[in-house]
């Protein structure tokens, strides 16, 4: 049994979120995650408030354990989506590409706790004063939408700069990395790309049968001109995108509008060629589909013994 | 005390090596290291065998403890180093830039322990067949030049990978970190960043300043486009290199040409403006100058005290 700041604030068995990943993370992957002891959290991307509210309603109907909703704070539903989360009471509240302060009194007052992923020290701070109840510290080795520091020189420089409990994520795929991570200060984790081979997660099985045969090396950061890095697994398209980066004759909106539906294509069509299969640096450690309690128990008896056996070299 | 497989196949108190850093790590900077009862490692950079059996010859009036040289296999002298170091029987052997294969049989005949550094799981594989003695697994968030794959996220999959043992590089500069490491898998440690405020290392002193005064993330990468990323902190030179990395009128023979001499503008001429003050993405955790030996004893304090505490999230 683990106990941290993050299973009590929570009030979970394990300290595990499931990322919210657009076009991935709905309510039924979410609710067999929450069942699962973790947090599982839907992702409410660039959709509306009919798509979330009936996401929400889904996974309120596979479970009655706490779950999450993710704001992409740059979505053009960001705001009406905030105040729904308000409304329904979201249990917890994780947010996204930017700064979600502008809500977070009305998510606190609405009785949510508010769980910002931030990848630097400066937007820890930030988020920590405008009143987050814990922050999401994520690596540039995670997949998606990332920022530049690694999950290892990020975390102990984050826990140094705010009181409240943090959540690594970026780089983490098994126990020793759950251990790593809780050594490095962190007092939770969230996990992604594993999700994406949960059983009870559906997109197309192209995606995962992409992961589950992923190398260390198979993936690429695309999107640095732009200043929003992005990883995905190396595709035709992906391997494009980054060669047109280079090519100073391809505008930012047309670099902008080759991105665009790609994560789609992958997710809910499989293309091969055009879809951007996102995924971390750990997707060259997963070999199997699993469902997501089998996940979360495996990790943290994985982790357990890791953490129990810390000690081994020292005599 | 401390005890892996590294600090017997060294025959060290400490299991941890300094980075063989061009235009830093030189004989004195080796043996203080040494001396604290780690691994020092000369760099022999671009240099000719003149310049290395100079180096080595100051290391070993100041040292009787083992101390190794690292061979960057793209110079020019590459191959008339290696015979010099088996002539020298120059303890340990790490190489960087490429694969060392060729030179494995002649340094272990001549009673070398070999250790190339790597930032995959194929070159990691690659060089353990040739017979190194370990290897160096160097995640993306060191400075230099460096990988793709992060630390967390290279250890594991390396220790899968090989039968030898890891040394992990890349994001370490505190006892946590360490301690992290050493849960990945890792049994030793290479730090370069933090030896760069050694009080023995002779970088100039704006160098140095620039590491103390670094935040998170004032590091950047460039080179990418050429294959061959660098980290440094941020400078006039690196931000307008990173820039001039996406004009595709700019050749990648002028680009080439930019980097050339700048990190021995930053090492030697301590020149803010034109210099590669190169570093990783630890640089905003340093914040003393000390001598080697207190790096080491503190770093390996931290770590027992993390690594017998690893336990206290379970009840």
């Amino acid at each position: 049994m683990i106990t941290t700041r993050i299973t009590e604030l929570l009030g979970v068995q394990y300290p595990i979120l499931q990322g919210g990943m657009a076009w991935i993370a709905d309510g039924k992957l979410a609710a067999a995650v929450s069942n699962g002891g973790g947090v599982g959290i839907i992702s409410a991307m660039n959709a509306d408030v009919d798509y979330v509210r009936e996401q929400i309603a889904i996974c309120r109907s596979l479970t009655d354990k706490p779950f999450g909703v993710n704001v992409m704070l740059m979505s053009p539903f960001a705001a009406e989506v905030a105040e729904v989360l308000a409304e329904e009471q979201v249990p917890i509240i994780t947010t996204g590409a930017g700064s979600p302060n502008a809500y977070i009194p009305r998510w606190l007052e609405a009785g949510s706790i508010v769980i910002p992923v931030i990848a630097s020290v400066a937007m820890a701070k930030k988020v920590a004063r405008a009143g987050a109840s814990a922050i999401i510290a994520e690596g540039g080795e995670a997949g998606g939408h990332i920022g530049e520091i690694s999950t290892m020189a990020l975390v102990p420089q984050v826990c140094d700069a705010v009181d409240i409990p943090v959540i690594a994520a970026g780089g983490i795929a098994d126990g020793r990395q759950a251990a790593a991570a809780f050594l490095l200060g962190a007092e939770g984790l969230q996990l992604g790309t594993r999700f994406l081979v949960a059983t009870e997660c559906d997109i197309h099985q192209t995606y995962k049968d992409k992961v589950l045969k992923a190398k260390d090396i198979d993936t690429i950061t695309t999107g640095k001109r732009l200043g929003h890095p992005v990883r995905a697994l190396k595709s035709p398209f992906s391997r494009r995108l980054f060669q047109l980066e280079y090519d100073s004759t391809v505008t930012n909106e047309e670099l902008e509008e080759l991105g665009s539906g790609s994560l789609r294509r992958a997710a809910v069509d499989g293309d091969e060629q055009e879809g951007a299969f996102m995924a971390g640096q750990v997707a060259g450690m997963i070999t199997k589909e699993q469902s997501a309690a089998e996940i979360i128990q495996e990790m943290f008896a994985e982790m357990e013994t890791c953490l129990r056996g810390a000690t081994k070299c020292l005599r």
